[in-house]
């Protein structure tokens, strides 16, 4: 297996970007790393693009094609992979793979979501369709209303507060001030959330006991990657960044057939193979996006990938462990709750933070010496999850 | 690179499953499958889902993560593949490259699509989602508009007639009645498409010149394969069917954007790669499964995947050749004109006829002495196409 590196790293600014369809965003976000990979347009070998739902949302499928087309790509191969939130890192897997096969020598892989098109319940039906239809949609059970009984039941088993579920927010609203690709710009304060007396209003409760600033917006945004075997990296412009190592992992459809639903199992068998593959530790990471779609499962997934002991996440949060500065920055782009959530872009979007981190290209919110960095993204509840475990070269 | 081994295979019949959705079709074969290999219920590393709408049709997404579940096959990696209706193509390539690159040992490729949940214009607008936005569908160019168009263009130019488009259909009836998966066990002859009393009825124009009996069905169905290292292949039950080779190539998304809109250039080049990583041509392929979406198809990829000369198709047609216990039997499982179309599912249904064929499986449409076959997978019109080339182990 041939080792791969990402030599090319670019996106958009998430949000609600009016003027913008899907096809424009992933064509941005190509050029951008295509650009970065000083590939100016190609060629490349294939396309891997991570979708969730441009049949639904925007009422065109096929879209590898038109993208491979638009780019000026052809002939290159070109798929669309859908998993759910984590459809951007499965693109990213199978791309890996492919390049590690030898098949192929230069890949693009981007993903991108148009989601602004839907808003309020449609987008949540929308979201709902990666619950099980017959044991959890049927039934009401959305992806917010899951998420509450997740997080009801992991703050009463390990003492977790609506403090410290804040404390995430505020991190990361203030990383992503610090973030021009940000879907929100705006630092945030503990009176905007629990004290002030707008509080009603400002930041109701979604699904108790997740409000408003527990959970991620919905956001239109797309992000690439430009990949090629590791050997060949030199010949790039960039100083080279591999994908030391991977894991995939699937759990139960349901959280209501776990034996412990507080344990995501996923998170832990995809990062102890990441991180085997890569032989590293988690203590040898130095930065990590993880998929705080809500803000509970950045402390969730902090212990369950194996940085912190079990119940240890809050208290690292409260200790500033977790910051920009501290010993293990967590999502030093804002995450999913400020950075955004563009579902197929997301997983990508996480890889290009850490490329630019590892890099020393993340500006203001540049974690220092940072040479390892790791990435989750996570599907429905914890079915399906990807970890990343990237390495800067020499 | 490793080369890659089928050792498992299995298919539900295609038609209008009315008692089954999406995921028991998706069970069924891959159960079938699975059976065939002889590893009962797995385990498996990987699932790889060719699907192209289920957010749209089935109102369900995250279909591989499920799939996993519901075939008790968790931790294992699970990812859905869109290509139009190449997905089950596009799924298969991606599960050949996993296994190839050393990563995975035992994949299970599937793909599946409910259709019959649509009809009439839904289903012709549904499949229009692959056309592009703003300079196909928004003008009514529907896939049957445009495949009757490059109908016409193909049949001007080659002295092609609609008795030669009948005897495509009448010839992969036929097959289908000795095919007990086929959606199709009807034989039908020639007074029944041009000449019968009841023509105009019973075979309306769908698009000038392409009739009713030019055209695929809406299918339900499902398919899937085992695959694993061909140095691993035969520590299981079946005689072993290698991937010779494959290819993948694009076109311009639009019919309109080519220089000669009757060559269909990715079906060339995705054909050509694919015989020359199997260092074979295609005068040694004995048996092959093209992608006759419409009858026009069938005669057009069997002259640009290399098997006749260009304007020779029809005439190899007219003599016989590409019946079974001809020269090159085309579609002995009556193709997607008769075995039915199903979206995802097709192209990896293509490639399960081929593994019965070369096995010797094919009960009463055995092509004899098969021993290399040929698949071909057509997404949009022609804008994403995958070739395979398969060969039995001694």
């Amino acid at each position: 297996m041939r080792r791969v590196a990402i030599v090319g790293a670019g996106m958009v600014r998430f949000g609600k970007r009016e003027g913008d369809s899907l096809m424009d965003m992933l064509t941005k976000a190509s050029l951008s790393a295509m650009d970065d990979a000083g590939i100016g347009d190609g060629p490349v070998d294939a396309l891997y693009v991570g979708n969730m739902a441009a049949g639904m949302l925007n009422h065109q499928t096929a879209i590898a094609s038109a993208l491979a087309d638009t780019l000026n790509l052809l002939p290159a191969a070109a798929d669309a992979i859908e998993n759910g939130p984590a459809s951007g890192g499965s693109a990213l897997k199978n791309g890996v793979l492919a390049v590690a096969s030898g098949y192929y020598d230069r890949v693009l892989v981007v993903g991108g979501e148009k989601m602004s098109s839907v808003i309020g319940p449609k987008a949540t039906d929308m979201m709902a369709t990666m619950a099980h239809p017959q044991a959890e949609y049927i039934y009401g059970a959305t992806l917010p209303s899951l998420a509450g009984m997740f997080a009801r039941l992991y703050m009463q088993k390990y003492g977790i507060t609506p403090l410290q579920l804040a404390k995430v927010a505020i991190k990361n609203h203030n990383n992503a001030t610090r973030n021009p690709y940000a879907h929100f710009r705006t630092a945030i304060t503990l009176a905007d959330i629990l004290t002030g007396p707008q509080a009603p209003s400002n930041n109701p409760v979604v699904a108790e006991p997740l409000r408003r600033y527990d959970c991620c917006p919905v956001s239109d945004g797309a992000a690439a990657v430009v990949l090629c075997p590791a050997e060949l990296a030199k010949s790039f412009g960039q100083p080279a960044v591999t994908v030391a190592g991977f894991g995939q992992a699937t759990d139960t459809h349901t959280l209501q057939e776990r034996d412990d639903p507080t344990e995501l199992r996923a998170v832990r068998i995809a990062s102890q193979k990441a991180f085997a593959m890569a032989q590293l530790a988690p203590s040898d990471v130095h930065v990590a996006e993880l998929h705080d779609a809500f803000t509970i499962l950045e402390i969730a997934e902090s212990e369950q990938a194996g940085f912190f002991e079990m119940g240890e996440g809050a208290k690292a949060l409260d200790e500033g462990v977790t910051e920009i500065g501290g010993r293990l920055p967590i999502n030093p782009s804002g995450g999913l709750k400020a950075r955004g959530h563009a579902l197929g872009a997301t997983g990508i979007a996480q890889v290009v933070e850490l490329v630019w981190q590892l890099r020393g290209d993340a500006g203001e919110r540049q974690v220092k010496g940072a040479e390892v960095g790791f990435s989750l993204n996570f599907g429905g509840m914890g079915n399906n999850v990807l970890a990343f475990v990237l390495r800067r070269e020499a």
